[in-house]
């Protein structure tokens, strides 16, 4: 097939019939399918039944030392869970606090509490300012968003590029505006786009100046080892690069087991320079006398350790590539050569963001929810839900079963298609 | 022996160097005790070992509706686990919200999301005022008065009365400071003072007039149900008193299973009108996807219901009260009809807070420490860790074995003794 713009109106006409026939075969089979969850399928979560199969015994719940883990007391985490994460990912011990069962709870109280008290180096608690401005990378992650909306910051967009954000944005922003605070990060196969930045990346948003001396990256790495094969992408370490420049405290880094163990009962750690763990341990401990160590006990004897984890993950990760192998070979397969698609194709993660052309996305979107297939709504991915070129759609391929995503994603090629000859040809 | 008020100054120079003497054997002993924490041993956790030992498995993870608890999703509690808690302290599932392990971070990130973002009926959020204060009944919970303090409120003691907090006080505070936003309240069996708050006083504080508009009463009912046999206490239900009057938004209730199945690894709730909890849930909503459902289900597989959680106090309760009766009959023993000290007895709860002469309760703590006990540091149930009478000292019985706490006790009275003497005579 010819790409698309250079059809003839007639060829269009005649093109779009054809699709539109199909269409409305697959809508009369009354669909009811979902691609807009990024939550793993019951067969995926089987693949850590046994955690929650083994008993918690009584004497597991003692430390070497005889500490009883049933009770309060060790506010920051057990120490072989903050050695598993420091193994791990490379960040030293004494830099972790292990949280909760959400890392995304660990980010919203890290925002709160620069709102009440301000982070280090801030001349007061940013609630007391007015203005306040956060860069969001879009497409993103609208959690992330949303926090930062629902705090009270106007987001800002940055686009992402293959090799992260646009860095000559991000720099000329933050260099100018003082307002700005800081800017969420999802380094490595970032949600919805599945890339990975580049080392010129880190080691520019590591060194660049900001006119806010109290300036913060929220580094969410929440698939940090979430390749689905040995050929993994791998990313510099950002502590390491702002040591350089002597911006360590520019760094809150978060994880988490949630795609790793279980969504909602896994265990979530973040990482910060000394001084600014010394700051938030101060406040953390006036927040609670402690997280659930027991869970960490039960992920510890799981998982052992970091080679444990990573045992698991070359099972979890091929399993996650399958699916999204699944929907891009349907993908390439139907739209190859047409014109009308951009994606990138992720080494690891868990979604898949394309690109229409321009002013598709609704009409995408709405096509296929009238045909029983639920795609995650436009705009979900960019700040106020408002996707300014109407472009992106992000694929959620990990939720539904093999056979139901071949449907849905036989169908979004038929739907992709139609919202283009409609739009290239105004039909 | 007559009270010590009453001695010439020979009966009491003889009186004190008897228990001089007998404080220098004790000390000659080494003691390495503890009293001051107020937390479970080891076999009173090994009384709900069996919900640990339990297996959680893949069938239990299932609502009988096919929803998977091992995923993302249900944010504000299972089902079940609300109606465990509606049906254990009478109040309607649909003014629940169940959080993860730790009550007190339900009540902090109440208290950060005030500061943010206001309550119902603020004008702004409470961080753009000034000079906020907060009530707190003394002696009170050292963690309650940190919590404010360190987000920034000045803190104004009122005295715990038998029936609760002085009330008088109470209302003529509230009724004419607008700064005063809030009061800490530990209704049933206080801690560290173990009395209950009578009908009258939870009227008044549902009734009263504030001179803030969005006045707040934290009422952490943490031991609801911690009565040491069936004579325990009654508490009025504050959120039908208050419904009378139209103040129903001004009480956020917390409660949790720390002290009923473990400290830090238990189920957390709180409880607001249905105005209250929703502007609650639009926030934790952004702040995280959800809370441990597994944990929940593991104490509902263990608990099944509040007739469970009832079965399971009455033991519970029988333990623990067992500890401060043997604490009480030492005290009773040793300084009955001396004059020295004052103090409840508690049918509930977890301490024992007892009030030595004014300007004693330092030199008690002293001795004890020098002779190896250590007791809680005087001033902790003061706001800023000031007790301004030196006299209120909080006993934790919970922790020690029965002979531990025996030999503590022992030297208590001795230390009390030798401290009423030093004073009352300037010895």
């Amino acid at each position: 097939m010819k790409p698309y713009a250079s059809l003839s109106p007639k060829e269009a006409e005649k093109e779009l019939a054809a699709l539109r026939a199909l269409y409305e075969k697959e809508k009369s089979m009354h669909l009811s399918l979902d691609l807009s969850r990024g939550k793993p399928n019951s067969e995926q979560l089987d693949m850590t039944q046994e955690l929650l199969d083994a008993p918690l015994t009584r004497e597991m719940c003692f430390s070497p030392s005889g500490f009883d883990y049933r009770n309060y007391g060790i506010f920051d985490g057990v120490p072989e869970m903050k050695k598993l994460f420091s193994d791990l990912l490379g960040i030293p011990e004494e830099m972790i606090l292990i949280g909760g069962n959400s890392s995304l709870q660990l980010v919203y109280d890290t925002l709160m509490r620069a709102m009440v008290f301000g982070v280090v180096g801030s001349d007061r608690p940013w609630a007391k300012e007015e203005g306040l401005k956060w860069l969001c990378v879009v497409p993103g992650y609208d959690r992330h968003f949303r926090i930062a909306q629902s705090i009270g910051f106007e987001l800002v967009n940055v686009r992402m590029l293959p090799t992260g954000p646009d860095m000559d944005e991000v720099e000329r922003l933050v260099a100018s505006d003082p307002k700005i605070k800081g800017i969420f990060c999802v380094p490595k196969y970032s949600n919805p786009t599945g890339n990975t930045y580049s080392d010129e990346t880190v080691v520019r948003l590591a060194k660049m100046k900001t006119a806010a001396k109290d300036f913060r990256i929220i580094w969410d790495n929440a698939y940090a080892v979430h390749d689905f094969d040995e050929n993994g992408d791998t990313l510099l370490d950002i502590f390491a690069e702002a040591e350089k420049y002597g911006n360590q405290n520019r760094i809150f880094y978060f994880t988490s087991t949630s795609k790793i163990s279980f969504p909602g009962a896994g265990i979530s750690m973040m990482a910060m320079s000394p001084e600014n763990l010394a700051q938030a341990k101060k406040y953390i401990s006036v927040e609670t006398i402690g997280f659930d160590k027991l869970n960490q006990i039960r992920h510890l004897a799981y998982f052992k350790n970091a080679a444990g984890v990573m045992a698991h993950m070359r099972l979890l990760g091929k399993n996650v590539g399958k699916k999204i192998a699944i929907a891009e070979q349907i993908l390439d397969r139907d739209l190859g050569g047409l014109g009308i698609l951009e994606y990138q194709k992720p080494k690891g993660g868990y979604f898949l963001s394309i690109d229409t052309l321009p002013g598709c996305a609704k009409r995408v979107f709405a096509l296929m929810a009238e045909a029983g297939v639920k795609l995650t709504q436009v705009g979900d991915t960019f700040p106020y839900g408002v996707d300014p070129e109407d472009r992106n759609l992000r694929l959620a391929p990990t939720y539904p079963s093999d056979e139901d995503l071949v449907k849905s994603m036989d169908l979004l090629t038929v739907t992709i298609r139609i919202a283009s000859l409609e739009k290239l040809f105004a039909l």
